[in-house]
């Protein structure tokens, strides 16, 4: 943030070539800020920039950057340099870069690391795209249950210094099996001399590698740690997750959700950063998809020609009648979804749901179906008595047109109602996402279905009048 | 998870009234999974586990309750238990707890801490909702730039009990100014003698405390931290926030945002816990301004009834074209939306936004108009080659109304697209939330004006050959 005041000194430093300057001046700076004053620089300040911080800030600094800026300064830096950060970068954030690249860049880039760097790359990039395997760093802090809290600090003094956090000390066995998972603070407040299986309460939470990430973030949510041990099939501890890991798990997933909700599929990139065919591409699946389905209107329109013919005051109130049940459907989808997410609702919960909606819906439409109703009464009577239009707004037959218009909204609002919070726990059910059931999806779905109770309802109270 | 397996063995042992079993059971467990299978008990069993539980584990499974758990097992448990309770409760999730009950009741409540507590608690409940200084916890160990890292873990191993993490240790001057916040790791990997000066970079990042919870998160965001100092205006460090907490707003933001994007006012409450009547009334208050807004369909047909009589065709695509502008506009508010929330895009961004929406929309408007002319021109074609309506399907004129359909359908879905991504900006711009232009707000707006469109197009194109 204070940075941005001082974007005219960087450039003039770079200008006048004062590297030494440019050097201290980033020095003390926190990486997220040299980060982001980076980000809005040209490319070529950029390389400069990073040539001259120190290799470790260098390091830090990169992985604060995204993944584009991040391919395209591999692209223009020397190799050393490449090297250096590449092999200086902590094994998560690494992994996050190799696997957005294209897989032939990726291999050239492991060329680069150091054997043992090398072999920690691999073995987590052969973990399935989405699992806790790629999230972890295998950075961490063992000890056994017979030392003392002096060994285990002596120890972390000499051989933490890599360690992604050491704000928790892992106890593992002879085989690396983990039995306990202890926070630094039970080894900072205890005196010296006390053995750590003393302090061990052998109840510890853990992630295994081949969870998924959002079921890693539901345990997360439920036990608000700061870092969680993983696992490989045998118990014994590979790595760790580190909570800010999640809130970007936890972020993306919302992100998807809710394009799902506005009707496309998932950008999976920035706004700012997609191209604009990937995008349209993105967007134009979903929209053709509801418009094959929009179509089903017309065809069922056409069916109601002729009734359309004699009460042509019909056609007035389906734009209104049609998005009625479509807001409501997706108010409840929506909430559904949501809710699902969060595991505030799960699938036996539907019975539940279903009668909450009924009472719901109902009451929902009865409001709005008691407004339509005073709106066309209303509407017709200033017309008799002050408008006089020849013939009368809604026809000699109003007080019929308004109870049609008032009983097909309590019919499509409480439908919308119903298949709008039904919808995701069917699509949970067939194991499709729940978000799928977008607005749009919902609305279209209700579209079609609100015609056609809006015209059998019309049927039914006008024939013999005007139909 | 394996707590729900040993529900019945619980239930016996409450039954036999075999208290030292149920505490020794229960004893090792972490506090997320004791409180986990609390939840589903009836409220008598409740109390009577709460009051086997070790003091310390009763205060921390107490805090794993949501608010209405905690507030119904306070009316019942014992005087001395609530006391116990409260004043063991980490200061931020008493104040959690706090201000969702009723004045009186935490007015009652906080007669029951210790002086001190009492000095904390009412401290916190003085900052404004929703502001960092509401989230904070004042425990955190600061130390002075003149200690050595031996002194500073003596003073952590003495004074450290109730800090809320010992994973930062912050250094502060003789009148409490904040002067830098230290991982704990920079003094478990220094040799003792080291001075705290010598370990100081003098770069911090701080909150304060009238901050917004959003903002907080923001600056989370974009340090990754796992914990924040946060100071008063004075800069003095008054307490710490921790991500866990962020978490949470994270979510909590994601949801509201979720559901004003459905359509309604953000819940506040978990679905399964909020009244139907309160649920109704949030989503009624949105239907009936939506609805109000789609009565403007009514009017704007009414104006076309004329052009309706002679060409009732155009009708039958009444629904879908005005879906189809709905649909593109819901894409491209939601789109907007959540990059707003994320920051990806910021209100200086809305001209280039624009032009790559206005490509955006021309394309995914022809490609529906495409569809859409097909679709006519091929059921028109079927009609009169095999099938002989009479009057055929969509008249003599029907490559009139094929072009019509898809002319107005770019038209609809430019216009759409347009509407939809500028309006998060106009909200914003006048302060409003953008998350208000929901899916189906914009839906509504495009109805109206879609259906305008549509009809204007018609009489510029059916001028004449049917109108």
């Amino acid at each position: 943030m204070v940075g941005k005041i001082l974007i005219p000194e960087i450039r003039s430093l770079i200008a006048a070539r004062d590297f030494a300057g440019l050097r201290e001046l980033f020095s003390e700076w926190p990486p997220a800020d040299v980060a982001e004053v980076i980000v809005d620089m040209p490319e070529d300040d950029r390389v400069i920039i990073f040539r001259v911080l120190p290799a470790a800030l260098a390091a830090d600094v990169f992985e604060y950057l995204d993944v584009d800026a991040q391919q395209s300064l591999l692209h223009c830096m020397a190799h050393e340099q490449v090297v250096a950060i590449l092999n200086e970068m902590s094994p998560d954030d690494r992994t996050a870069l190799l696997e957005e690249m294209p897989s032939v860049a990726a291999r050239q880039l492991i060329q680069l690391l150091t054997p043992e760097e090398r072999r920690v790359a691999r073995a987590l990039l052969g973990y399935p795209e989405g699992s806790v395997g790629r999230l972890m760093t295998p950075d961490f802090v063992a000890v056994r249950e017979n030392w003392t809290v002096k060994e285990v600090l002596d120890y972390v003094r000499e051989h933490g210094q890599d360690s992604e956090t050491l704000n928790f000390i892992y106890v593992v066995d002879e085989r690396g099996k983990l039995i306990d998972d202890l926070r630094i603070r039970n080894f900072l407040l205890r005196p010296l001399n006390t053995r750590v299986d003393e302090i061990m309460d052998r109840s510890f939470v853990h992630l295994t590698v081949n969870e998924t990430q959002e079921e890693a973030l539901n345990i997360f949510r439920k036990y608000d740690r700061a870092a969680l041990a993983v696992v490989d099939s045998n118990g014994v501890l590979v790595g760790i997750v580190t909570q800010d890991d999640m809130l970007d798990v936890a972020e993306e997933e919302a992100t998807e959700d809710i394009q799902k909700i506005g009707g496309m599929e998932a950008l999976d990139e920035p706004y700012m950063r997609i191209s604009l065919w990937r995008m349209v591409r993105k967007r134009a699946g979903w929209l053709i998809i509801l418009f094959l389905g929009e179509m089903l209107t017309a065809t069922a329109m056409a069916n109601y020609q002729d009734e359309l013919a004699k009460a042509l005051v019909l056609a007035l109130f389906l734009p209104l009648i049609i998005s009625s049940g479509g807001n409501s459907g997706s108010q409840a989808s929506t909430l559904m979804i949501r809710a699902m997410a969060l595991g505030e609702v799960t699938l036996r919960d539907w019975w539940h749901v279903m009668r909450r909606e009924l009472q719901a819906g109902l009451s929902l439409g009865v409001i709005l179906g008691v407004i339509g109703t005073v709106r066309v009464a209303f509407w017709a009577m200033i017309d008799k008595k002050y408008l006089h239009h020849q013939p009368p707004v809604y026809g000699a037959h109003w007080p019929l047109v308004a109870l049609t218009v008032g009983i097909a909204l309590v019919g499509v609002v409480l439908w919308g109602t119903l298949s709008g919070s039904m919808l995701p726990f069917l699509l949970r059910r067939v194991g499709a996402d729940p978000a799928t059931s977008s607005a749009p999806f919902v609305a279209t779905l209700v579209d079609v279905t609100g015609l056609i109770i809006y015209f059998s309802i019309a049927l039914l109270i006008m024939r013999g009048a005007m139909l």
